[in-house]
């Protein structure tokens, strides 16, 4: 598929399809070329455009399996995708995406995972993606209590990597890690996001935890956060900002476009239209609008 | 209910029921006494017999779901039950079984399994239980060969909870699995399991382990050495042995009995009537006939 003097009307009918849409055009598209869609991605994608629309036209599940896949290959520097997949995703939105993974890379993602990472890092990671975690609504505020105190007490010893906080994100619902962190905020008076900042580049380990709690607390202000470092790195983060707007678009990008307005002073459209050019532009201009 | 004078009535009846239509029994059971079975479970069980036609009722997997939150509860002495749920039962269903136990216990057995345990075990256990493996064909006999070399080393050192140990047994799918303990053998020619011999009363977590790989390798050798422990053990160790019987009745029972009736010389069915009496007996026998 050469994207040829035709980018134009390739925005204005992908942008504007549905997920359902999309597949049907994808598989017209490999009953017209007899050849996979998937076939010609990620290692032969050039330009940002390209792998925009690319990204835009599997349906959710494939798509993020294909992202976390992606970011397992690129090791470190995409940790925070398989962060994001394992932790904003419901329970059964997590299992969905796992299935799509085995069923297209012949491999679990836990595998994956775990054997292209190592120490602290890793048991953190894989108790992310492996857990099934209960999704009820029930909370334990005995609980909730106890365990902010077990988190604290690690924080305050610098035992990030302890076991215990391990097990706590790795194992309880997403619920009762929300009365969890509410209960650290009372007793401390500091939220817990607050006492584990630090320098990424120096502290992979405790950017990732600090992500997972973000993505646990309020994904939306995650994106938010996510589209704004990527805007504002100098050169641009593409691949960010392409992810959040391209996954989000049929979901929460309404909100996030709300809480950027508020936290900037300025309407991400902007943001975009001077951070990109081009058919790029357009697409994610007509993604945004939609 | 009680069981009164009617238990024969009670064992024709029940131990020649398959599960449909045990669960239609269960069903008219509640609405005739207004009850639900499971809350007269557990605590109130007192003899042998009650306790395995209790067990028999409900279906597979309930019963299963069951079971864990039972061995989670009583601890150490019955971590064996949690690992033969994880490694026996296919990727799907031990997903299933974790979906009954949430939505019985409003918990993740994740959740449970880390919570009542600490320590290297904790490692071992919550991997087990929490990853949803690969369910392909597929081998990868080059990594076979890599990672029964990881595991010998680790092993050669001494380094039985090795981080490594956990990951290749808590994320390689079964048949890949089993291609690395072939390898092992062939390599170092000796099995896995032989090496990791110990004592299990003074090591708990090789005598996981052991049983782990028991489980991926030869399910119905394990659960021919359960019942052999369990009948051979002074005083009979009726869990053991009900458990058994009842959850593979309908399953490999029949293999389970061949490879028992070689090993010891003696068939299971003479073996249970000279460790057992009475009604619980003529349950056994007549799950065991089937």
């Amino acid at each position: 598929m050469g994207w040829g003097t035709n980018e134009k009307a390739v925005i204005t009918v992908l942008a504007h399809r549905n997920a359902t849409q999309r597949k049907q055009i994808s598989q017209a598209y490999e009953e017209l070329y007899k050849e996979d869609l998937l076939k010609r991605l990620e290692s032969e994608l050039s330009g940002d455009f390209e792998k925009a629309v690319y990204r835009w036209i599997f349906d959710p599940v494939e798509r993020e399996a294909i992202l976390a896949n992606v970011a397992v290959k690129k090791g470190s520097e995409d940790y925070q995708v398989i962060v994001e997949i394992a932790c904003v995703n419901s329970p059964a939105e997590l299992l969905a995406m796992k299935q799509a993974y085995q069923a297209r890379f012949k491999r679990s993602l836990e595998e994956d995972v775990a054997s292209s990472t190592s120490g602290d890092l890793r048991k953190l990671l894989v108790a992310l993606v492996s857990s099934y975690r209960y999704d009820g609504q029930e909370i334990n505020t005995k609980l909730a209590s106890s365990e902010a105190k077990i988190l604290h007490d690690a924080i305050v010893n610098k035992a990030f990597s302890h076991d215990e906080i391990i097990r706590i994100l790795g194992t309880r619902s997403k619920v009762q890690l929300n009365a969890t962190f509410n209960c650290y905020k009372d007793e401390y008076s500091t939220s817990i996001t607050k006492v584990l900042s630090g320098d990424p580049a120096k502290d992979e380990f405790l950017s990732v935890l600090r992500s997972a709690i973000r993505c646990f607390t309020s994904p939306q202000k995650y994106f938010e956060r996510v589209l704004r470092n990527a805007l504002n790195k100098p050169g641009t983060d593409e691949d960010g900002l392409t992810r959040v707007i391209v996954t989000r678009a049929e979901k929460d990008l309404k909100e996030i476009k709300e809480i950027y307005h508020k936290r900037n002073n300025v309407a991400i459209e902007h943001a975009v239209a001077k951070e990109t050019s081009g058919d790029y532009k357009s697409f994610l201009l007509a993604l945004i609008g939609n």
